[in-house]
């Protein structure tokens, strides 16, 4: 299988970290689209491969394309047919992608819109239009919502409660691209830094953060 | 177990379609937060249901909460061991949270935003914030969603292939808000409003759009 991907991506690394801990990092092609040059918006990478034009994008060999990091996880999970990232029974599926999309909409997604909107993100070829207010009202909500997970990880050692998953992968994302636009995590939220501190104990994710460069030659 | 509701909400409608699909209506009660007045908005309602504040919301009879329709689908499908929804090969599940995610994002969630951002929304009580510029643009958005859409129903019979799956249930809970807003579906758009009309054949689309007032008394 490919990957259409951009290492230090914060998007991309929730992927690469899947593929660690399900041990398939050998069995993808990475294949490197340019954000930076916004080759992820050209009409052909759109029509070809991702309509929403963002990056990772898995292809598998009989051409099947699969985005978006959460269904490239639940793929991934279960090529094995022994998923250890998106649950087992009924209610750990339901927590696991109830908490994972919660990390999107109030710390990725909304560090995503900050970064594209409201600082220079890309650069001004591929961020040709841009709300500002928008992307303020988005990095607030971020703040507060490492607040939340902060409030999480003082009743529960994973994100999504006993054991590590997919939840876990997309807060990591989040805290990827928090370091990556200079938003640090409040003082305060000491159950979120140890929990960070314990995650980069994982090879998946302590490798993944060694690809990613200091803040100011950062692309996200 | 029960569910945190407003009867003619796009997102609820994802939710009842996926119960009446599963034939598990009779095993749920349902309980009114009143969206027009806010309900889901007040601190009681996020601290203790939902922290993102919107609707709907699980909840099981040991107590655990499962917010977001994604999640809450998952839930619900693996509960009889038979999931009809959400896939059973890791293709198939790929795939079906791939065309599920982006019809959120490419249609639903856009007309929400759309919705809250600009037009009156929930009234002047409930939209405290509104960024309207950002709403129109989501509903560019969503139009374009729209014909991306019915690309996909020229080539295949459902959204994510040859069955029904949760992502027909979420392009479904995408038209069901446009024509609270008034956003009709473009008439060029043949195959979207062809396979709408199959859909409608279901009888957990009829049941639920027989719910769905004319847009004026619309709540969303
Ligand atoms: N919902 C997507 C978001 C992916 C995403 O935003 N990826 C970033 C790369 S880190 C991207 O492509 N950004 C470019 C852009 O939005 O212009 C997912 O979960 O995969
Ligand atoms: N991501 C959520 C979105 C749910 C959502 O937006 N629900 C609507 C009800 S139709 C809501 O609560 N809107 C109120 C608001 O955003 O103020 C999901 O998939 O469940």
């Amino acid at each position: 299988m490919k990957i259409y991907d951009f290492p230090t991506g914060p998007y991309p690394a929730r992927v690469r970290i899947a593929l660690a801990e399900k041990k398939l990092q050998s069995r993808v092609e990475f294949v490197l689209v340019n954000l930076r040059k916004g080759e992820h918006k050209r009409p052909d990478f759109i029509a070809s491969k991702n309509y929403s034009g963002t990056l990772p994008v898995l292809e598998l060999d009989d051409g099947t394309l699969i985005a978006e990091c959460t269904a490239i996880t639940e793929y991934l999970d279960a090529l094995d047919g022994a998923p250890t990232l998106t649950g087992t029974t009924p209610r750990e599926k339901g927590v696991i992608h109830m908490m994972s999309k919660r990390a999107e909409l109030e710390l990725l997604d909304a560090i995503s819109v900050y970064f594209h909107h409201a600082t220079p993100g890309l650069g001004p070829q591929v961020e040709i239009y841009q709300n500002r207010e928008w992307g303020l009202r988005q990095r607030d909500r971020a703040i507060k919502g490492m607040h939340y997970f902060d409030s999480v990880l003082r009743q529960q050692p994973f994100v999504a409660g006993e054991a590590f998953s997919m939840a876990d992968i997309t807060v990591i994302g989040g805290l990827i691209f928090a370091k990556l636009v200079q938003l640090p995590v409040p003082g305060e939220c000491e159950a979120l830094s140890a929990w960070y501190t314990r995650m980069q104990a994982r090879p998946s994710v302590r490798d993944q953060l060694a690809l990613v460069p200091p803040p100011r030659d950062a692309a996200a």
